[in-house]
């Protein structure tokens, strides 16, 4: 998407050990508009998809699947990092973080992911993959069907699209913008497929 | 707002201790559009004040945020639970967890709050006010001049408005549902006044 790439370019600052730090516009400072195109796109890539649900994780996800899931018309569920007080019984898997360094864990409750439901996963970062294979694993835990992934920002080099091929085969993974490389501090897109 | 009410009463569930569970529309599973129309209420109640900037805290006041600064046209800011490694200098202040009974840690970046900022303060509670006293500490932290507050529920019982008057005195505090009592598991709304 042009316009993400161009404020990527303009915003974005690289930091060592592979990390784009994109928090004026998508993970801390929230540019709405372009969230809400960034979901229109989604829509558009998703469009030939009967989707039920909306599946993100807390907590810069939930802005594009929030405005995805308006678009839609379908509920939004965000996977939260901590269990609270008033969630009786949950779906629990472990993500390992790669910008903290550290495993965590994700819960959605049982109430709100059902089997047969058709799930499309909506998450600002691609890197890894970690947190994708965690959502993917909490749907397979409740028997719905992931029926695809999209991310604002996919940093191929670290390999996660194939994370999520081995863990949803054949499932589509749609990325807005895809930095090819942050080496020497220079931000690079792949070309066009 | 009656549409919220109505749902509150249709899906909202009281649990001991003064509990509101509103995680099929709110705080896990999110409506959407139901999310819209809170942010579109916020946006007339707050019209004849200038607004620069939308803070709220992480996760679910994001989804009411980021659709109000969408309507109003400004940058949304979520407050964050804990410091990532990208964060340089960042303005920090302690809140006290009414449902997980505990102190965590808030923090804005230096770089996305400002001396001068006018600033719209949206979540989805207001309970005790903590949170809502914690993100008036860091708009007094930088300078920035908190211009009134949203929520979309508020527990009236347990006081937050006179702890954010406390605050900062003559702010407007807007709740587009009000409950004045959740006793014997019965859920009670404020009377219009």
């Amino acid at each position: 998407m042009k316009d993400l790439e161009d404020r990527i370019l303009r915003d974005g600052k690289c930091l060592p050990g592979g990390i784009l730090k994109v928090d004026n516009f998508i993970n801390h400072q929230m540019d709405s508009a372009l969230m809400f195109q960034c979901s229109a796109e989604f829509m558009r890539l998703f469009a030939d998809k009967k989707i039920d649900k909306i599946l993100t994780v807390e907590a810069s996800g939930i802005a594009p699947a929030v405005f995805a899931g308006y678009l839609m018309r379908v509920p939004v569920v965000f996977a939260k990092k901590a269990v609270p007080k008033t969630m009786d019984s949950a779906y629990v898997t472990t993500v390992h973080s790669f910008t903290k360094q550290r495993d965590y864990t994700v819960f959605v409750s049982k109430e709100y992911l059902h089997e047969g439901e058709r799930i499309l996963v909506i998450d600002d970062f691609l890197a890894c993959g970690n947190a994708s294979v965690g959502l993917a694993d909490l749907c397979r835990q409740a028997g719905a069907a992931v029926q695809g992934f999209g991310f604002i920002v996919e940093k191929a080099f670290q390999g996660g699209r194939a994370e999520i091929e081995k863990a949803v085969p054949g499932c589509r993974v749609e990325s807005l913008a895809v930095i090819e490389s942050l080496d020497n501090g220079t931000i690079e897109f792949a070309k066009e497929m």
